[in-house]
């Protein structure tokens, strides 16, 4: 993983010193330098190790990915309304809106630039930027929703979070010249990881160390995010229980910590988790149908195990 | 133009009907059936038309300009927080802001999508969708700088709208299979002609017709917008000149008055004038060196014809 994103960082940076000055490029700098996990591009990267191309030859790509993913968060964190990003100010609280907006425009574009002009790689980006975009959508809606099935709730983080982690992948496996059956293989593992990934975000927010994290505990059931956790809450608990609260009234720390108590005794913590390992080893499964041996798929595995043993 | 324009509306109508419905693509139909003029989509089928093509076979490439063009207006209004567009309600203003940035931001993924996977297309696409982010940042630039030339102004306008005109004909003229030279001709007058327009437009805001234009009179000079005519008297006037009044305090309708007067005194109406006319000729230069006779490059002179004419 670290040598992975030695390599990616470094043509990061000769990328951004490679960009002129001014107020389009410079939040592009900013965000791409904030402390981050480069979970995207280095799955590019070992995809197109795994079968048998360099990493090296997959760093356009990998950056096209990670810059699509950057542009998604400084155009979200305006939407949001968010003040900090990786511990630091938000592209827009430091620029303004305007700046925001444009800048990540043009990261777009940087985006496909990087991207390059095969056409198999352009299709699964230009598919799954859209998916993004839906996803993201989806996500505003849910807001104004009153209620949201699981079902709903799983096809918005799969849009939202999981096709881009498939996508970078794919893109991966397509620059090493990998078949279509195991282009697909690849892709299934990173929507199963991705999917994974964000159902374990749901719990460290209700369940996870607030002095790890660094969020507020409950965070999400306090605005009344519709996430895993809360919805399966809605669908189990009687008709007049803690869960529906939030749908009423301002929750306070009090109430939160009776939500969390209520996700125990109800069950949906286990669920919850039972529903991470289900994927988990879904995602396994494809790996091993690319590679029963799971040699070649070592590195994969190490990331895939990273994400799942982390507690923030 | 209006048989033109009658084959790239029902080419934009099939493409709504094809839409999902819900609030990420509601705010692309509702702008790109507000009405407008279609001038950079009817360049690129006339383009393909002249070069031996048929319109028909730029139609994609045609609405992909065409959306482009229509998301930077979805993201300028926001940025200048402008509440109509076209006479009708802006996006941001009927749906709020964060989906008129995330709907945006699926219509330039989109625009990829009709651009298609040609390497040439795209090389052209992708140069110049960041050429118009540089312009607006350029412009935005422009109102917190003090001073500002007119060679930054023109290099302004070439970017942020003369260069997308130049596309839209290239586009068109590669999908005929246009030579390099004759691609470099139509893009020149293409660019000429924005830069025309342009220039054409900041001489209506002052001299024009405002019960034709349907803008306020002087609107710009108002608002201390830096165009020609606003940067050139400052360059021309004395130091304690009418113009410099709306860098100092609120101007008025009679200082607007004042300015207006000022600016035919001083001859910078003439001088304007002037630089439109050298542009015009200018890009009819470009087109006689494709076509000497001037009988194939006759609907693009009918179009320019009708820009120099208008009075709105």
């Amino acid at each position: 993983m670290q040598q992975y994103r030695a390599i990616f960082d470094a043509h990061v940076e000769r990328w951004i010193s490679g960009l002129p000055a001014g107020r389009l490029y410079d939040p592009m700098a900013y965000l791409l330098r904030s402390p981050a996990k480069r979970i995207r591009p280095v799955l590019t990267l070992m995809a197109c190790e795994l079968f048998g191309g360099r990493a090296e030859d997959a760093l356009d790509e990998a950056l096209g990915i990670e810059l699509f993913h950057n542009f998604t968060l400084m155009h979200d964190d305006i939407m949001d309304a968010s003040p900090l990003r990786r511990g630091q100010p938000t592209v827009h609280e430091k620029w303004g809106m305007p700046t925001a907006i444009l800048s990540g425009d043009a990261m777009l574009v940087k985006a496909y630039h990087a991207m390059g002009t095969d056409p198999n790689v352009l299709g699964v980006f230009n598919k799954h930027a859209l998916d993004v975009c839906r996803g993201q959508q989806m996500d505003m809606d849910f807001e104004q929703q009153a209620t949201v099935t699981l079902q709903e709730y799983r096809e918005m983080i799969r849009l939202k979070t999981a096709v881009l982690l498939a996508a970078a992948l794919r893109v991966g496996a397509i620059k090493a010249g990998a078949t279509k059956m195991d282009q697909d293989r690849i892709a299934a593992f990173g929507e199963d990881l991705g999917m994974a990934f964000q159902l374990r975000d749901d719990l460290l927010d209700a369940f996870g160390d607030p002095t790890v994290t660094g969020k507020v505990k409950g965070g999400d059931l306090q605005n009344g995010k519709k996430t895993w956790l809360l919805i399966r809450g809605l669908e189990l608990e009687p008709g007049d229980g803690p869960m529906r609260v939030q749908l009423t009234k301002p929750v306070g720390e009090r109430d939160v910590q009776v939500m969390i108590a209520t996700l125990r005794q109800l069950g949906i913590e286990d669920e919850a988790e039972q529903e991470v390992m289900h994927l988990e080893r879904s995602a396994h499964e494809a790996l091993s149908a690319i590679d029963p041996t799971g040699h070649r798929t070592a590195p994969l595995r190490a990331l895939a195990d990273l994400l799942r043993m982390r507690a923030a």
